[in-house]
């Protein structure tokens, strides 16, 4: 992994004794002077004590610190996993001599087990001794749980005249879908923003990236995503051009990660863009993207790299959205697969096999109603999904 | 399995040539008297032929014979799908010498492909002269894809001091959700019965059963179950008390095959009730009922014997219904796991776990609000799901 950092910030991961082998379990981002802050969380009624206590924090704009574990989510702990996720936040304030509300926290894991603070207690110390300013890896790895292998990315880019970075590490893998944030990912920019500016590009950016992918469909008790801003490279966003490259950059950050996260889910062997057009509306689109992305049916398919174009049609036949059967076109890349929604026969379908066995490809449903599209990007569903999810806590 | 038939009809499974390795691929119900009919369709809006030719001829109420195929669901096939359906209720009628539009027709199987119509009207006339009178497992084998046993209940009842019996044969093992009877279901009984009291009986059934299972949770393009009423018992089902009696026993068969279904879904080793109570409203446990139901990681837990209840309360908690995480209650069987929100403790753990090595059980989510409640049957999500599913064309 290339090594690089974000100007202003510290990062570490350190092994806690929360996973075994030694693996790195718990990170540490520490801003050298006070960062504005925002923040997109699980809309997920059951919320884990670390995102309850972090949504509330970073209302304030500001933040010095976020720390984060893996291994364990502190949900479903009770007020015990309220006081716990508090206390790890207090540990880092006293080490670092900042005020509890200026650190946040966040955490992944199995639900409903005790965090281990002993553990956390004593490696605290050890993981503020350890942040480097240039080199995410490190954190990229402690939040890491079925992931396997580290996301980090850095871009660059030029608002009026002046340059800033955008760095971003995720971990993913599991309990994916598209209602919110993925899980945990943190962004870290030397670019000078208030909350406010950072919250809505935040937003934006989420909606076009991690918004738009699936794995399993499952939502997450602990999504979390957070976007720090240091300000030492002096570039203000504030105009509406340093606004819009500023997004750009971000949204670039973001929708690299969520690729990553989708190529990365549990047990994927294929990353699939399921693109539809030609509806009556956007919402129509989304509709029909949700319950073909979706689909065990589609995602077995695509793992047994079989062109069963039918269970396409099916799956988009009862997303609840207007549809002509007698219009559909679908393509697998550019091979044409159905016309008039009857199948375009053997040779298209040799033609889309071959696509089928490729790493990534675009699945395309033109409704062939009017000008609503949307799109999503999905993955295959694999004997090691099942494998990895009956096993997960043991 | 035991033989059986209902009095006043005729069934027959034959060899046709779709299936390998000599399966009985296509089958008949001959009605020896013209019969009321009441029918219950899928809602997708990809709809195969023989259901858009069989809805339609179902609501004049009568008919005399139904044709049905496994191996090819004749969906998304165009005109010439359509007229194949209707050459297969043809070939029917001239044999029987019936009327086109007294004979009905299903089809179940791979989507995409034309019918063979050179190998059904090779086996038609054979397929007439398979009809008897007191065995319905050879209808029964001839409908099934995926399934591994063939499914057939019997059940006698009385109304008003008269005896009548209702026989169920169905199909089912993928492309399985509650929208609708799930795919081919056919019942007889020898009721006498007008089409509006057959119509009335058999949605409020479906409603009970059919539409409260799910294996994958993809609905069918070819869902089609029929009731067929032979009357030739002389049992009429007119009054309130007749019609209660009568729906009893509907209801008994067809919640027997719903059971069946699951417990031979693809790759199921576990059939569970997910029911949920204390909601503040009945369509507020249907959602919760209907997330957890589907989750796949709830599902691919169930396969690991894992009491993971957290992912449980995860999936209730993104249903999008009204809920407080420190209210809720979860039950495996009647092992509590959950109080107030937070885990019971190993000794709860290890119960719980000996319940998932059951083949059968009931996960319970109390939500302590209320008095809404539901009830679904689902089951877990195996390696054997997804080697079917990736497999299944070839």
């Amino acid at each position: 992994m290339e090594r690089f950092g974000c100007p202003g910030f510290k990062t570490a991961g350190v092994h806690a004794g929360l996973k075994k082998n030694g693996a790195l379990d718990l990170g540490l981002i520490w801003a050298e002077q006070p960062a504005t802050v925002a923040g997109v969380f699980t809309r997920n009624l059951v919320q884990a004590a670390p995102v309850q206590l972090t949504r509330q924090r970073t209302a304030t704009g500001r933040c010095r610190a976020v720390i984060v574990n893996s291994k364990n989510a502190n949900c479903c702990t009770g007020p015990g996993g309220l006081r716990d996720a508090e206390s790890m936040t207090g540990l880092v304030a006293r080490t670092l001599g900042l005020g509890d509300d200026e650190v946040l926290v966040a955490s992944t894991g199995v639900i409903g087990a005790p965090m281990p603070m002993d553990k956390i207690t004593a490696a605290v110390p050890v993981l503020c001794g350890a942040l480097v300013a240039d080199d995410v890896e490190a954190l990229a790895r402690s939040i890491m749980t079925t992931d396997t292998v580290p996301k980090a990315v850095r871009r660059r880019g030029t608002a009026d005249g002046r340059d800033f970075t955008v760095v971003g590490v995720a971990k993913g893998a599991g309990m994916i879908r598209p209602d919110m944030a993925t899980l945990l990912c943190f962004l870290m920019t030397d670019a000078q923003a208030t909350a406010d500016v950072l919250q809505t590009a935040l937003s934006a950016g989420v909606e076009r990236s991690l918004n738009r992918l699936t794995i399993d469909g499952d939502t997450s008790t602990n999504d979390t995503c957070l976007l720090l801003a240091s300000g030492v490279s002096g570039t203000l966003i504030d105009t509406n051009g340093a606004r819009e490259a500023f997004q750009r950059v971000l949204d670039e950050v973001l929708i690299d990660l969520a690729r990553r996260l989708v190529a990365d889910g549990e047990g994927v062997t294929k990353v699939v863009t399921v693109s539809v057009c030609g509806a009556q509306t956007d919402a129509d689109a989304r509709c029909i993207v949700d319950a073909v992305a979706h689909s065990p049916l589609v995602k077995t398919a695509f793992f047994g790299q079989d062109a069963n174009w039918g269970r396409i049609l099916a799956a988009a036949g009862r997303a609840g959205a207007k549809l002509d059967p007698e219009r559909l076109a679908l393509f697998f890349d550019d091979v044409q697969m159905v016309r008039d929604g009857v199948g375009c026969g053997p040779t298209a379908e040799a033609a889309a096999t071959a696509v089928l066995k490729k790493d990534a490809f675009t699945v395309t449903l033109d409704l062939g109603l009017g000008l609503g599209r949307a799109e999503m990007l999905t993955c295959d569903f694999s004997i090691d999904y099942v494998k990895i999810n009956a096993d997960y806590r043991s």
